[in-house]
């Protein structure tokens, strides 16, 4: 280690062993401890990345992304020591190509702040995962969130990628035009491999127009089948909604203490329409209609931007909402998607589950994805409810499985969900664990995470 | 070979060596000339499949997937001999699920009867190449066509797939929840890698509803520039085309002939809608004021689902009209693909090109994805028509390239493109190479194709 701190002199001050600086990149919003790095690098370009990389592969040392920290899976944890590379000087708009609606990054940028430098182009970047995360981790993790049932995932707004893979060489994926048959498609790759097939220093992002008109509301509904029905037939008519999402009656009533909102405690809708004025008119009135066929009521739309900005505030503050629920304690943030034909029985089945146990965790999700979370609030110096919210979750995880789901709609692996690879993906895991043997056969990059070990 | 042929003896006599079938095997609609595979199989089910992927294995044997045969870059072509494995008898709908939308089906089943049996389902499969091809084979070269710009390509509608890889071994990937963060993308690794990683057995697709209103309408434009920069501004304006063609006037002056319509010999979009009857109908007044912002006269909305029908027959049939208007030709099929705001540029540069050379070459596209094909026609036995228009097609390559685009944008490498894949992809080629290596490392899977050699 100090034979590669030395190599990598040239980073100056930008390459760190101190204490405080360790622990801050051993820290998450996971319940997951690890050790710390051993020394955390600050490149500001691509060829310091390559440099880093090469040095490090020179020296058998592990290398760990970094973005804004705010993976709930302990993603960028080094869990096996060596060199986080942390990306918060790389965070420049590179360009913007507003006739072609991409953008050109560098991965340390958050979602929030390059939608202000976007702001005056007319277009934006919709993948909105709640936090303000950087947008290289956002791919890494393959991030979604409350617009993905209209905007898609970071799967669908990932055009390219410039990559440095695990020998130090840089290569660049994907290209400028809308779609390729070039070959196999590395970008695809790339996004979601948690940092363990290379780090990624610059992405191409595709951009969307700003909405000309915007609608919300907020229903509730007599119970979650119906709130989930609502969605289905909703998605069936062929109603382009940009968000809809659903609160558990728990979560509303986390949130109007949080908040001071005073909303009927019952499974409540959160939607939202994107068009022109007369195509959300439309859309936001047959919403309405289907909504009342299940039995919707307190039917209510936002009036105007204040209201709107309100209504998603409060969602977006319902994580901490719940953590403030239960003083003093930490959350399992757990991250199942289903069809959405099995929503219903997934969440209903889930609360019962968590009902019927000690630990506390309200529901809420992204409903048009089939992709919902218990926030399973723990005292974390309790090993019984740690143990048992972990149980929650592993049965979670199971009946996901069941329902034809994935362990994951779209937090990632990490360390928290390592354990259910195999069940997902049965003999495809070893495809992804030869794969990555192929791209890093030292197991360098983000050792420890998404293959088998 | 005989050897392996005795072992497939469980297929009865689905295995053939007859002349007939190894000649039909060995034509495609390329000007690309093979040898004949050594055999064919006709599988009927994923363990046969199974069955003869490790045979083949064992005996080091080719294997070459085959569809409907309708590739135009020879993908399917046993170059180096082996077993072709036929999915033609792999063609059922497994299960169609309406509430999830999705539909899980075999192989060697055609676009056009996958639509016939989601008939009475109000769901539909949107990818659309023209030719009727196999399900399977739009999944591996990654297929789009005219509805990309609005429903995505197959790298969007396929959401799993069961693959046999080359040691034999069956693996599923994805799920079916409508999107997942666990682990690599394996589904979109597979997704347009042409045989070459594996043997797909099966799919799980996305369906869309049936729109409840369509409309479509041809406008004509002074020029091409006109014509693209009014794609441009409806895209950008988040018109939400379902939609938009392009049709220069050569070609136009080609379908005239060939179906008696009698449309104006300039630049010409064909565009649809669809959407509820209030959407569309909003959509159609605000796309013809843009369009009439950048000059379209001509401009005529197709009246019922006749004219629809007559509109889109026309376009499908605009390959065969091309070939009709130059008889005792074949076609080089070019398929480039750049940022739209290059579109323009690049199809006035191309035009040019051909019409300074002695092949005619008229040109349509996908507009909506910047997506466009010149059909060069071409005297198959005129080798100085061969060597031309094969440098023209290598320019229309190099010029994608230098304008960030893409060597093709639907058709695939096949054999025709692998020689421009270097200049695409630089060192990220050996990156492919490297997939291509771990998963099959004796080089079985459709060989000669996609990966440097």
């Amino acid at each position: 280690m100090d034979q590669l701190i030395a190599e990598l002199g040239f980073l100056g001050d930008r390459i760190s062993r101190a204490r405080a600086v360790l622990d801050q990149h051993a820290q998450s919003e996971s319940h997951i401890r690890s050790r710390r790095p051993d020394a955390v690098a600050f490149p500001q370009s691509t060829d310091e990345v390559a440099r880093i990389v090469a040095a490090c592969a020179r020296h058998g040392v592990p290398m760990i992304g970094w973005g804004a920290g705010t993976s709930l899976e302990g993603h960028a944890l080094a869990i096996h020591g060596g060199l986080t590379v942390d990306f918060s000087r790389m965070d420049k708009v590179l360009a913007i190509y507003p006739e072609d609606m991409l953008a050109v990054i560098q991965p340390g940028i958050t979602r929030e702040r390059l939608n202000e430098e976007l702001r005056a182009t007319g277009l934006f970047f919709p993948v909105d995962p709640g936090a303000n995360a950087s947008l290289g981790g956002m791919a890494m993790t393959r991030a979604s969130g409350t617009t993905a049932v209209r905007y898609g995932t970071m799967r669908d707004n990932v055009l390219g990628l410039e990559v440095v893979l695990a020998n130090g060489q840089t290569i660049r994926t994907g290209s400028s035009a809308p779609k390729s048959s070039a070959g196999y498609d590395l970008t695809a790759l790339f996004v979601g491999s948690e940092g363990t097939l290379g780090l990624v220093t610059e992405l191409t992002l595709r951009l969307h127009g700003q909405p000309e008109a915007v609608s919300s509301a907020v229903c509730t509904f007599p119970d979650i089948a119906s709130a989930v029905d609502c969605v289905i037939a909703t998605i069936q008519t062929g109603l382009p909604m940009a968000r809809i999402e659903f609160l558990d009656a728990e979560t509303v009533a986390a949130c109007n203490a949080f908040t001071g909102e005073q909303l009927p405690l019952s499974p409540l809708l959160l939607v939202e329409f994107h068009g022109s004025p007369q195509a959300v008119a439309e859309q936001a009135q047959r919403f309405g209609d289907v909504a009342r066929d299940f039995g919707s009521s307190g039917f209510q739309w936002a009036k105007g931007q204040e209201d709107r900005t309100r209504l998603w505030k409060m969602r977006h503050g319902a994580y901490r909402a719940i953590l403030a629920s239960r003083p003093g304690c930490t959350a399992i943030v757990t991250d199942v998607c289903v069809p959405i034909s099995a929503l219903a029985e997934a969440v209903e089945e889930t609360q019962a589950d968590i009902a019927a146990s000690p630990v506390p965790g309200p529901i809420l999700g992204h409903v048009g994805d089939g992709n919902f979370h218990a926030i399973l609030l723990i005292r974390p110096d309790d090993p019984t409810e740690v143990a048992v919210a972990q149980r929650l979750s592993a049965r979670m995880a199971e009946r996901a499985l069941r329902l034809g789901g994935t362990i994951t709609g779209e937090h990632g692996i990490g360390m928290g969900k390592l354990g259910y690879m195999s069940a997902e993906h049965g003999p495809a895991w070893a495809v992804m664990g030869a794969i990555k043997h192929a791209l890093d056969p030292m197991a360098l990059m983000n050792p420890g995470k998404v293959v088998p070990q």
